[in-house]
């Protein structure tokens, strides 16, 4: 992808830094099924399956350990 | 969201921290399906299935990860 | 849960640290499923399947990740 | 393999070091099945599984993890 | 259990720690799952799925990841 | 197994660990199933499922991750 889209891990408060690692996650999923269309149609589905949304929630917590190093843990 | 629920890795215990690592990852499903009333039909289903049950806990027990190093193993 | 159950990631030994490990673990599928009496029946269904066996063995090795950095590996 | 395909794990950016991360996962799939043939017959149904798109950007997520070490998070 | 069957988790070699991981991914098994009876008549099963054989490998690398920073990666 | 396989996690490069990392996960399966012929037969199947692929890969993820930080990430 051309486009910038992740310019720093860094982040002001953890809610944010959760937030960076929900669109790490989705970014994950856009890079290997670049098109909107075909995502949009998915989306319906995954989210009404349980399995598919603890999955997601998965993803989003690896990708959340790796932003939690970066800020050291937001600790004051 | 826009709601702040977020403020602080930091508990007094153990207990406490794995009860964030818990909400962290509902919001991760919550984030993805946003809507409390089909989170709330999908509830009964995987409360009885066995291996959405272990699954949910292999996400409580990597955001636990993450918020124990953040306390710094609540050591005293 | 109002009732203490950790207290503390400290063990004297990395065998009672694997046991925390099994305890966090059925820990996080109690959160999910408070329910004594509905765990009770999903456990002799999992309890003879394969997957979820090895599923549940992975969720232990990710919280004795913890609890073994948590007591220095307990090396002397 | 003989071709060299991974000389370094640092990247300029956050942006690269995701990129990067995606290439060591889709190296996983190449090692097990180095057939491009039959990797490029397999790709237009994974794509359009939602779980094996969630799958994917869960693998992503872990080596984004060690690639984000590797380069101290692009703290400056 | 009673039986002290972890008393370190130090190893001389990388490949004594590998089968230690082992040893812990299959503990987590029996602790599910005591009775050597039913795991007898599972085994022949997973033995011969490529799914959960992968997944058994991927739980013997979670605890392979603890036993290696344990033994410092054996580092000379 | 009696004959030494892994005698250290230390490599020249990045890909020689990469592909050491493939080498204990495909150990992981071997220490399960030690039977070549066997798995001879299970590796047609799963090499042209898109779902098995995907799973091999996050065990190498993982395991690299282990191989990455034994060899402090090659940083020159």
């Amino acid at each position: 992808m051309s486009d910038p889209w992740l310019t720093s891990l860094m982040t002001e408060t953890p809610q944010a830094g959760y937030e960076l690692a929900i669109k790490l996650s989705r970014m994950g999923v856009k890079y290997t099924q670049p098109s909107d269309e075909i995502r949009g149609k998915l989306r319906p589905v995954y989210e009404k399956d349980a399995d598919s949304l603890i999955a997601s929630s998965h993803v989003v917590a690896v990708n959340f350990q790796t932003v939690s190093v970066a800020n050291n843990y937001w600790r004051s």
